[in-house]
């Protein structure tokens, strides 16, 4: 596999372990946990070019480069972070952080509760935008970062990036938010809501304990998934990418697809017990 | 039970039987069927004052007016419909009917196939709007009349009106469209296969053949209605009918439900064999 020049090229995540207590907006607290992040660029020595990528519902702490020996595990941000790139690696240090609860590495409902030793599946405690904010600038504390040069991020990540200039304006010079919002319509809120419904209305949903069903609610996650991509994008959109064109030559008269309109979404979550980093949806 | 005096009154269905074949637009044939139709007011001596009510996705013939004995069972045009009403029934003689492949008493899913003896279930062939029309054509004919004052309905309704004004444009006089479109969007489209894919993907919908089992995928209906639900409204209203208020005094940090959205949907179906005329969701 050849790397491009405009690549962070091949990269790793890391773990980084806190052991001071979280109090959660809800009240809970999470006695310690771990966030994994993933770095490019170089920190210099007064360590003010710092710039942190907040990401969205679906998405991880690998912005940008590749993994060793894995095909298609470009960053999910590649085409904005690297050297020469809009965010360049050559003048900044960018951090990407996977938010606390996700299913990618940090602590989440896979992750052993201590006080029970399984995972904490559906008992993991319910967490915000603003817990995320808090997490993140201790993880600034921990890697001797006082100000950001930039936080950034779409949608989800853009309201971690909002977040940041209420909870810590000074700790901010920029803030890039892409296509996000300071709080949901009720539409948003509405679409939100049959989305959770298609997944824990799923018989393999368990009450959110299905890892110990051995089972992953997919036609749930699948039917949220295909609802959030209408969302993605507006209706002229949707019409310009797909117009009314049929798959074949005629209507077939079935249940089946007969226009042209198809989310790819391969659910890829076989054992998470044994599993620390499984990719789920998409 | 008391009736407004620009109510119909009481009215009671009544079923129309075709014995010739209906040659659908799929191609397939059905050798017979019958069609419930409910009637207000009076047809004139040369059949010129009759209105053709075309219904949406759930609806039926029941337009106007009230059942004996059943307590909430107005009909769901009631507001437009009666002596003195925008559709004035002492000039009008109205026609609702309930279209083919529906479940509310015409043939459809529900029905014996001649051909096995036990219901079509799934075997019952897709219909569109054009067959639509087609069958409403025939009930013209076998009622006497030559051409509607108005053939009008909402949304699929609508969409009906449409048609008749380009399959029988000599038949119509009036057409009124209300809430419709001659062509789905792209988005449209997306929206309907997400709420496809919430009913079949639901383990008890069983390939449509759920009457066989006993069962009726409620989860997945409950989904596609809260879906649909939320495209009958624009962005806008929704704010202005729901806003982003809490239910209760704080978040609750939950798999619930926290905000003001809620869609009344009573599913009734428990035996679709024993029962000629069951009302399904909401």
């Amino acid at each position: 596999m050849s790397i491009h020049p405009q690549s962070v090229g091949f990269v790793k995540p890391r773990s980084i372990y806190f052991d001071e207590p979280l109090h959660l907006l809800s009240g809970k607290v999470l006695p310690a946990y771990e966030l994994v992040v993933e770095t490019y660029g170089t920190l210099n020595a007064d360590a003010s070019n710092a710039v942190l990528v907040c990401h969205a519902l679906n998405a991880s702490h690998h912005v940008a480069g590749e993994y060793v020996g894995q095909q298609r595990s470009t960053g999910w941000w590649d085409n904005m972070i690297g050297p020469g790139k809009p965010v360049d690696t050559n003048r900044f240090f960018v951090i990407g952080v996977n938010n606390l609860g996700s299913c990618f590495g940090s602590t989440g409902p896979m992750s052993l509760n201590p006080q029970t030793g399984k995972p904490y599946g559906a008992d993991f405690p319910v967490v915000t935008v603003e817990d995320w904010v808090h997490t993140q600038a201790r993880l600034a504390d921990k890697l001797g970062i006082a100000q950001f040069a930039a936080v950034m991020g779409g949608s989800l990540g853009g309201m971690q990036a909002l977040q940041w200039s209420l909870s810590y304006p000074q700790r901010v010079r920029h803030c890039v938010v892409v296509a996000s919002t300071p709080k949901l319509s009720a539409q948003n809120i509405a679409f939100n809501e049959v989305a959770r419904q298609a997944i824990v209305s799923d018989p393999d949903f368990h009450g959110g304990n299905y890892y110990a069903h051995g089972v992953v609610p997919k036609s749930g996650l699948r039917v949220a998934r295909m609802l959030g991509h209408i969302t993605y994008l507006s209706g002229n959109d949707m019409t310009e990418k797909f117009g009314r064109q049929l798959k074949g030559e005629d209507y077939t008269y079935s249940f089946g697809v007969d226009f042209r309109w198809k989310v790819t979404c391969v659910i890829k979550a076989t054992n998470f017990l044994n599993t620390s980093m499984p990719i789920p949806m998409c």
